[in-house]
């Protein structure tokens, strides 16, 4: 008996990102439920007390394995054998790759999601109005010195933490994507990260992520671009 | 030669302290530096673009490790063959232990620590103010929310995330003991997750913690008390 799995995610969610992304690199097929976590079903509180996607549930000879948010899921993905490492053994870029995956969940989602992806989508799906034009301000400037920071990387390394494609690239790719489909990510200016981001977007593993459409939310005109 | 270890690290940081608890408990030796964060050190910021704290600088024979934030350091550690293991290789209790590590990172740390923590520890030590009584009564609500679900976890087993202690007892004491730091857990009302707490409180890793006190803001009388 083949393992089953089941992804519960929002499509906008870069959390839930990060998961289908290791999933498809990885070639694991999986079926999927799109969940409207701020309207907190109650089978995603019952699989995660915190209400928050994305859920992993896989079924297998040996039982039935619940998996809450992108951390415990990663974890496991990198556990099973088949694809590519997705972190590297190596202390240096493996430690590397933990800071950067830190640093997106952590410091992005703060500066940046916390602002521009609260007021131009989450305020919209929870229809809380319009947008504050001073937060928007502030996010676009926290999501510029992000995207500096980026560039400077990708200019350096063949990938984000080093030598080879890692959770730090997927991490860095789901949050900007989710940025890039409200319009909101300044490509142009950030030549190095654009041709980071480029290569990322062309990946098989990417495909469905550009493909997402959030009814009453159309993504800008280049969201799904390979050669924007 | 053997490894030399030194942690930057802010006393009532709860990411910082999650990887005082598992350095203590594998008995592992270590310098420390400590950071004030918000005024953006420059050696801190040349360690961690990121600016947060913890960060851990391993020196040793194979060269020098420099390990940011939590994720990176606790992963580290684990990698380290002395001491207990605080992360289960068996699937269920490993996704359990990374689900509440993520619960207590992020939904505590959203729900709890930027509201309480904010108002009554960070505007202290930034000068910013009086707290604002609104946005702490939402956070002694949330807070009341997060300890009944802790205290029924800690009813049904004998640590956080199953049999074993392990990073999601660590996450949760070390978010919970800067709230309980600043006189804020009101643990009376939640009788199974005090028994926990004491349990927690009483190991040998958590005494430094204990010992703890920042100028200009004491701790709560009961803090350091064993028996509260």
């Amino acid at each position: 008996m083949p393992v089953d799995r089941l992804l519960h995610h929002f499509p906008l969610d870069p959390f839930s990102r990060q998961v289908r992304l290791a999933l498809g690199e990885k070639r694991l097929p999986f079926r999927e439920a799109v969940v409207r976590y701020w309207e907190q079903p109650e089978e995603l509180l019952r699989l995660n007390p915190s209400g928050l996607p994305p859920v992993l549930v896989e079924s297998g000879p040996e039982g039935v394995l619940v998996l809450c948010e992108s951390r415990a899921i990663l974890d496991r993905l990198e556990s099973v054998e088949t694809g590519a490492r997705l972190l590297a053994e190596e202390p240096l870029e493996r430690a590397e790759t933990l800071r950067l995956v830190q640093w997106f969940d952590r410091k992005f989602d703060s500066d940046v999601n916390g602002l521009l992806l609260h007021e131009k989508m989450e305020k919209r799906l929870l229809g809380l109005g319009a947008p504050e034009l001073a937060l928007l301000r502030r996010g676009r400037e926290a999501l510029r010195a992000h995207l500096g920071y980026l560039d400077r990387l990708a200019g350096e390394r063949d990938w984000l933490a080093g030598g080879r494609l890692s959770w730090a690239d997927f991490a860095a790719a789901a949050h900007l994507s989710v940025v890039d489909y409200v319009g909101e990510a300044p490509w142009d200016d950030f030549p190095a990260a654009k041709t980071w981001y480029a290569r990322i977007k062309s990946r098989p593993a990417f495909r469905p992520l550009l493909a997402d459409r959030q009814p009453g939310l159309p993504p800008a005109a280049h969201y799904d671009d390979l050669d924007f």
